[in-house]
């Protein structure tokens, strides 16, 4: 295992104390292991939770700031984090007005989350939750019933997160949230496999010329293994079934994501990009809208991952806000 | 070979191409293979041109835009830049005050640029060059007299693009250069290998439990191939060398700058950061600003390289300045 760590089980608490030192001016970093928003609570703010395990990044932590999360809690990597830390998440960044949580759809992350919402209810705080499950790639899988929760997440937590700050109340993000869901489809490939620290070896084996199509997060199986082949073939693979889902028709507006895995060099990442343009220009699909980066990643895993949002003026504006946060900032 | 490519020889190309697509209110991309601001020439400002191989995106195509290079000349994976695409970088940026060549310290691309500014000479067009070279690990190397350009290049470029922004003239954004590299040092190290995609086999060997120390981003030999380390005593391995320049003292105010490689997972980037923190922290030097991400990479090599900068007033208020280019953005 070549990582720069110092122990595998310290990987997560010192990742967060370089974040807290690298960004006071945004977050801060509060047991039990939390990111929550410099300025939080804000009063008469619908605060906006998300979490998961860690790995992503710089989902969900980098996404803390104005305009998108208030807060974030990490888990140990790949693995969900514990109602302790979203209910102290939750109280963190109540402003009286309510808490979304944002949930990626696997089954610790649900159940944990809804333990948390359950509590704070108990304390009096409102708490809503849009679920996200956008990989087309598999029905069930490991670690889910349903589809997993994925490249959406990110364009869920942007654009939500913006509504929130803005003043929309609790019942209007979870709206939208779950209107978000309505138009957003992820899939994703791998090249290599990934390996979470406390295991010291790589997650999956993969030939020399193999790749996994339809590969989750945590490395966890996708639809099928098969040969490498050049990127285009690929591409066409990923956004193939998202086209299939038939939410997007000719003259549509969408947001289309490139994602990197983690190790993934921008360089294919943008030849990834080009195809994808090429496909929904063919389909009389306008892109008016993209993000291209390792937003949501597994470790070090190389591949990519492809998400179409369908936008309509008011997803546009509300990606189009300001937002500022470690690892998404534009307009301030 | 793993990447998301279509063929060795089509790689700058259809990046290229795809970073057209993705960018059109940002950049232009012009034969011969030039990256070009979207809106140059713009009358009465000093154009700044910048070059060099591909395979370190998002350096330098990413970052031609409002507020830092007008334009940027990619050359083959790894290779100089030709004559030709900085002559035509300089006349396409000319906007009758000058222009400014941003040139890492690499054999072939200093010549070729001499032989550019020469050329755009003849044209009339004044142009000067900031010289890079800011790594500390080797005096001189494979590819080098002198010390090679690395991560103090992207500082150079976002600062000196700041000046130019503001109107400054070609002798003090020269002038802002080269002050700006008697403040600036780096030293980088690497996990593994990279592989250039026209060779298709990693450009050297390197064992399991083995690290290169002051690796350039070539994949170049270092000081020392060793036994790999925990994350801290590789980043003292870094920051010795850097701080035993004796520039950076007590008192001081420094910008620090973590970079990953391309393979490697922001959150071990953190953890680096982490520790650069704690070691300017001992010794007194305020880190008043950050950068934290994959700036200037090596492909899909797995490593980190740390820079500092010295900071005054002026160089804070430049780094701070609006900006927006593919790849860095903010305050607009």
């Amino acid at each position: 295992m070549k990582k720069l760590i110092n122990a595998p089980d310290r990987v997560v608490d010192e990742a967060l104390e370089g974040m807290a030192l690298a960004h006071p001016d945004l977050i801060r970093v509060e047991p039990p292991n939390i990111v929550v928003r410099r300025d939080a609570p804000r009063e008469g703010k619908v605060g906006i939770v998300s979490g998961g395990g860690s790995g992503h990044e710089p989902m969900h932590g980098g996404f803390v700031g104005f305009g998108m999360l208030d807060a974030a809690c990490p888990g140990a990597v790949f693995t969900s984090p514990v109602p302790d830390q979203m209910l102290a998440a939750t109280k963190a960044v109540n402003g009286g007005r309510g808490v979304l949580h944002i949930v990626k759809n696997y089954t610790g992350d649900v159940m944990n989350f809804e333990i948390a919402a359950e509590l704070a209810g108990d304390e009096g705080i409102e708490v809503s939750t849009v679920l996200v499950a956008d990989d087309v790639a598999v029905q069930d899988s490991l670690y889910t019933a349903g589809r997993r929760g994925v490249g959406g997440t990110v364009l869920t937590e942007k654009i939500v997160g913006a509504a929130a700050e803005d003043g929309a109340d609790l019942e209007s993000v979870t709206n939208l949230g779950r209107r978000i869901q309505d138009g957003v489809r992820s899939m994703g490939m791998a090249l290599t496999s990934c390996t979470v620290p406390a295991a010291g070896k790589p997650t999956f084996d993969i030939g020399d010329d193999e790749m996994e199509i339809g590969i989750g997060i945590h490395g966890e199986p996708g639809r099928r293994r098969e040969k490498l082949r050049p990127a285009d073939e690929i591409v066409d693979m990923l956004v193939g079934p998202i086209l299939d889902e038939g939410i997007y028709e000719r003259g549509d507006n969408v947001l289309a994501f490139v994602n990197g895995m983690g190790g993934t060099p921008l360089v294919e990442q943008y030849i990834v990009y080009r195809r994808v343009s090429h496909i929904l220009s063919d389909r009389g699909i306008t892109i008016t809208r993209n993000l291209i980066g390792s937003y949501i990643t597994s470790l070090e895993m190389a591949g990519t991952s492809i998400t179409l949002l369908k936008l309509d003026d008011e997803l546009t504006r509300l990606w189009d806000a300001p937002v500022h946060t470690p690892a998404m900032r534009w307009r301030m």
